[in-house]
């Protein structure tokens, strides 16, 4: 009998599986998808843009790819206008952190560059991948949006849409010009759909393109195609823009930029994304911090030895350990970072020391998080919703 | 070397294909689609329940087979509403007389069950299959709801729409709803859809299907599900609604009812539909008196003999002859048919006398259509296509 084969690395939109030692090697995803690594020259062309200090995400490396990301600051340095769009798939009632992470970094680029966002909440995804009752969808997408909005998105410059309730018009005229272009043979390239697939599984994809053309929102662009898209989005979303890229300039658009983050790793380590059915392997943001104490020390993979003796002979490994990870997404000083990797790397800080660091952060965030939520009515949700006119919008660059 | 194999009779919603000797048999697609025969007993149901005469179609075997009629007939007598459903794929100018076959008849069946109607407008489905712009499809859309009305529909039972307009919310969702249900091998089977089709004709079935229930008119039927739908189409329909047949209950709805026609033949002999793209082929709506007279002189396919003598003596064959055919459809006048079959049968009744016949039958027909036709201005157009609540029409029998 052959050996059998170690793992291959896979990661498409619903699936991420790490290579050999569970974990994902992102140099080989770059090389795979033909997408770019984001230097420190471009980080810096991003500052001197904007005016505004990286965001932590960007300095660390959590959003590590783009496509396009020099052209359109090339374009924006001009005075072309430029939009936002990024989204969910809303299957659980609450976001977990690893959610939050794209919104909180679209926030931070919506706030540098003052632009407007369009936000979609792809419900019919779930309703065809999952099973979910359509009204389950819709409430789920009403729900996730309150969690959404508590980022802090403006609402004068953040359009927020469900499929169900906003695919139509110019939207569907967009939808069908992409699926004019794509035959069931690349989409089983692309997303490895095949003969047994729905349909509408086979057709979706150009739902989650066609946001990344202005004129998918008349309300808010008219009929412009000048107006470039950038996407933010985690790096499993790729394969929805290589192919929105390639239908793109065959239907008169411009290509949309992307800039590609890293997983959030689940509590249990890196090699996946957090999962909403196992609540266990993530922080959620309507979790007590009772329960985010006991997550983290129960279920927070460590990289800290297994005596406290050998830990502080041999110190931690802080390429696996997950405390360490979480607090390189959410603790925003550099100077406390740093010094909590040395002494932590070292040995003279032990695993349940940086674990308490990690639960003092994220309390704070998802305490922050639900006083900001529990403001955010129905009311709320539906002025972002609504289809409506955006003064100076399509003007772009403030 | 083998002998080539005879043409085999194939039919499908693009094409029409006649089987050895270029005609159609039509017993053979009741029995390979699983259709229905629509027995005389049938229509003199449908005369009793509207206590009108049957239409011509009906009487003529125009309008020959069905799908669940028997059943749609014990719920009206009953008392459940019903709707009827019927729609246009707008890929020419003006409609030839083969279009308004099934327009005509379902004129009748609003006006004898006094029941509302919705129209689609598969603007998305030529952009698909035929490569329209899609600003070419959404105005040729209008021209043709233009024809449409012309018929004589009840303005305040009719509602008509473009998919390009009108595709959204509860149509969405339905339409998600059925593409959740049917996979890329059921497509395949059912349409010959294959690996190299675009993905958009892949998922358009969706689309078609989803006007068979009522509640994806909110403003007609509000979220009623007990509303039965009865669609009047030509046969090549039937995969779209056997499709929408097998999904119906799988999402909590009621099979549609379809009653369904012969194809209106080419000029050139029958065998085929007539094409919008050969102008030679076809009476169209917008056609002058002169072209036709020329057209049905010159190009209509006679069973008359090719001399005088030989005709007096043999007759005409009135199962291959066009003006005979044509008569059949648009002669209302039954006495008056059946003399002039009699007279052309015998021999007695020359070639150019039947055509002399038709060219008056069609240019009054044209001559009228045209008149009314003209009175139909883009504000009427806007009325007819308005989503707007219908009075007493969801309470159904008048």
């Amino acid at each position: 009998m052959a050996d059998p084969q170690p793992p291959e690395q896979h990661v498409d939109p619903w699936n991420v599986q790490g290579g050999e030692d569970g974990r994902i090697d992102y140099n080989k995803l770059v090389e795979q998808f033909g997408c770019s690594k984001l230097t420190e020259d471009l980080i810096a062309r991003i500052e001197k843009a904007t005016g505004k200090p990286a965001h932590p995400f960007l300095k660390r490396g959590i959003f590590f790819a783009h496509r396009d990301l020099a052209d359109l600051l090339d374009c924006y340095e001009k005075g072309v206008p430029f939009y936002l769009y990024t989204g969910r798939g809303p299957s659980s009632e609450a976001l977990h952190l690893g959610h939050l992470v794209p919104f909180m970094f679209t926030k931070y680029l919506q706030d540098a560059f003052n632009v407007p966002l369009v936000i979609q909440l792809t419900d019919d995804e779930k309703t065809l991948w999952k099973g979910l009752d359509i009204n389950e969808s819709r409430r789920l997408a009403r729900e996730n949006a309150k969690d959404i909005i508590a980022c802090g998105f403006d609402i004068s410059k953040t359009f927020i849409f469900s499929d169900f309730e906003y695919v139509g018009g110019a939207f569907y005229r967009n939808i069908v010009q992409i699926q004019r272009c794509v035959t069931m043979n690349q989409v089983r390239g692309i997303f490895g759909l095949g003969m047994e697939d729905y349909i509408g599984k086979i057709a979706f994809p150009a739902v989650q393109a066609a946001p990344s053309f202005p004129d998918t929102f008349p309300h808010m662009f008219g009929a412009r195609k000048d107006i470039r898209c950038l996407i933010p989005c985690a790096i499993d979303q790729d394969p929805y823009f290589r192919m929105t890229r390639d239908v793109a300039p065959r239907i008169g658009h411009q290509k949309p930029a992307l800039i590609e983050s890293r997983f959030f790793p689940a509590l249990q380590g890196e090699g996946g994304k957090m999962s909403a059915s196992d609540t266990n392997s993530a922080i959620f943001t309507n979790d007590t911090p009772a329960q985010i104490k006991t997550k983290i020390n129960k279920y927070a993979f460590s990289g800290g030895c297994t005596t406290t003796q050998e830990h502080r002979e041999k110190g931690a490994n802080l390429e696996v350990d997950v405390p360490w990870k979480y607090l390189n997404f959410f603790l925003e000083d550099d100077k406390a970072l740093e010094h909590i990797g040395k002494e932590y790397a070292s040995g003279r800080m032990l695993t349940g020391e940086i674990k308490a660091e990690l639960i003092k952060v994220l309390s704070d965030l998802v305490a922050r998080h639900q006083q900001t939520r529990a403001a955010v009515t129905d009311d709320v949700v539906d002025a972002f919703m609504a289809i409506r006119p955006m003064a100076a919008v399509a003007d772009g660059k403030a």
